[in-house]
């Protein structure tokens, strides 16, 4: 990485040597997250740590630690945005890892908990990984369509399990990327009658297309006012700071605003909230045993991302369309360019 | 009112004659609420409405429309902070007349629905409402001790029984006040292991007497540390603008924080709701029905209100004593001296 202009560029790296319950993987397929862009941003390009995104990928089993027995060589499998975690606290005893107390080692950027190392992600031909942060791919996912599932798939899956969607709920998702087109494959379903609320009026051909009833525009007041009240559970995945105090007022009485997009702090008048008993969450991640569920429950329902996928080489150009929101719905850099 | 001094004086009112549905009450006793001394702040002396405060109060009917069947004259009964609703929407008809769609009619510095005048409050002798909204006072309950109910009592009831506390559920109150002091009351009474977290360690003896468990003082890293992700909800009456930070953080996973003490914004860092899956909400006031329930509940359980009962000419030694937290726990007005 190049610093702030945020140009990656092609380097090589060394991966550690297998520890006893480590997976070497040939990475095929890494997704491309707004969360890279972010990462990107803020990146010292200077300090001797280069950054490596990537926390979203499927790949090849290639090698074993000598305590390995869920996997062999030449299994599928996906690693998402969490490579370790204390495993003794509360949290990872619920497994919960993503909301470990000493805080879960990140695919890219944490601290390895053995040697300290910075960890590098999954923009590369290669990745070692303790084996309890892998998952087997399941057969029927493609490999390419179900790399965003690891990070994007499991951030919307896991408010949607916790809020109980299922049949006859009735679900909003705020914000049609590379988030919310799955969120709203999921709500479909899982059974719930799902509305996409956008900007864009032109959206509304996807929306149905994946399984939406309806499309409401944002910006027109009284497709707004009609929503009112409607919603169990809305989903806002919308990534740029906005006002929540609108999709606050689609939810249904002692429903939950599930807030997706960013970062940092949220404000919401208090009225928005209390009148209809209304709950503000956030959600980001999820612990190992709901992604293995969400993998099962994508390939029972013939579920992946929509994608655009690009060689390798042409990441900053995925990066630059991200960028300006040009993207339907997720970028996955295919990885066989590099060897 | 005599204007930013919030200073009351004795005057004289006129009530409307009875409509139909009405009743005419003479109020014995009324609670003085944190909201009073908002009003009493931001009210314009000048403009020509005065602002007759007070919605929380018991009395005795004397007079009924004709078309009141609920009601007799003798009978006691209870009035809290609405006096109207639309009765047509969503809200209303789901027995959520505080959400009405077109806002409910407040018991002061409302507007009466049906001739437009302001509505004046309860620090009064008599009060004129309609059917709907007066409660038949449970004959257990001590009428001075049970007017704080209606505003306060209801308040903390909302979010305890919304969230679906009940034995062996883990309740936090933070702030041991007027609100705080009820919700340690019911939480016990519906049999939650309960805690109140107050910046004062001289609270101890009574949270205990109060029936909690154990006083966290919050001004004690330790101990908001060891209390860490262990409550489902958080009853949150803490009435100055405050960082609910360390309030979430209190929160079990997929836990409430509900949050009374203030109107207007509120800003939470998304990591604190994020981390846990954990849930802002806000609550006040309370519908018809859970009205009525809350009361069958307090005279079931013999809750009311600790209170300093005082000559309703000593409004302003109560109100000045309020404003700097000097109340145990609650002032509520005798208004006999009014004869």
């Amino acid at each position: 990485m190049d610093g702030p202009t945020a140009t990656l560029r092609r380097t090589s790296l060394e991966r550690r040597d297998l520890r006893p319950d480590d997976l070497a993987i040939q990475i095929d397929y890494c997704g491309v997250c707004h969360t890279d862009l972010h990462a990107l941003g803020h990146h010292d390009g200077g300090a001797g740590h280069p950054l490596v995104p990537g926390h979203e990928f499927t790949g090849v089993v290639t090698e074993t630690g000598p305590e390995v027995t869920r996997f062999s060589v030449g299994d599928h499998v996906a690693v998402g945005n969490i490579v370790d975690s204390c495993g003794e606290c509360a949290m990872c005893r619920a497994g919960q890892e993503n909301f470990c107390h000493t805080f879960p080692t990140l695919t890219y950027g944490g601290t390895d908990r053995q040697d300290g190392s910075t960890t590098l992600g999954g923009y590369s031909r290669e990745y070692v990984v303790r084996d309890r942060f892998a998952y087997p791919l399941p057969s029927g996912l493609d490999p390419a369509a179900a790399a965003p599932l690891l990070c994007a798939g499991i951030t919307v899956w896991e408010p949607l399990h916790a809020l109980g969607v299922g049949p006859g709920s009735r679900v909003g998702v705020a914000g049609l990327g590379g988030l919310g087109h799955l969120a709203v494959k999921m709500a479909v379903a899982l059974g719930a009658m799902t509305s996409v609320i956008s900007r864009s009026p032109d959206k509304a051909d996807d929306a149905h297309r994946l399984g939406a009833h309806e499309l409401i525009v944002s910006t027109e007041p009284e497709q707004m006012a009609r929503a009112r009240d409607r919603f169990d559970v809305v989903i806002d995945t919308i990534s740029a700071p906005h006002d929540l105090g609108p999709y606050l007022r689609l939810v249904a009485m002692d429903g939950t605003l599930s807030h997706l997009g960013h970062l940092g702090p949220v404000t919401v008048e208090t009225m928005d909230l209390l009148v209809g008993r209304k709950k503000l969450s956030s959600a980001g991640s999820g612990g190992r045993p709901a992604t293995a569920a969400m993998l099962d429950f994508c390939a029972d329902q013939g579920i992946t991302a929509e994608i655009e996928l690009l060689p390798s080489a042409r990441v900053n150009e995925a990066l630059a369309r991200l960028r300006r929101n040009d993207v339907h719905y997720r970028f996955v850099l295919d990885m066989s360019d590099l060897g």
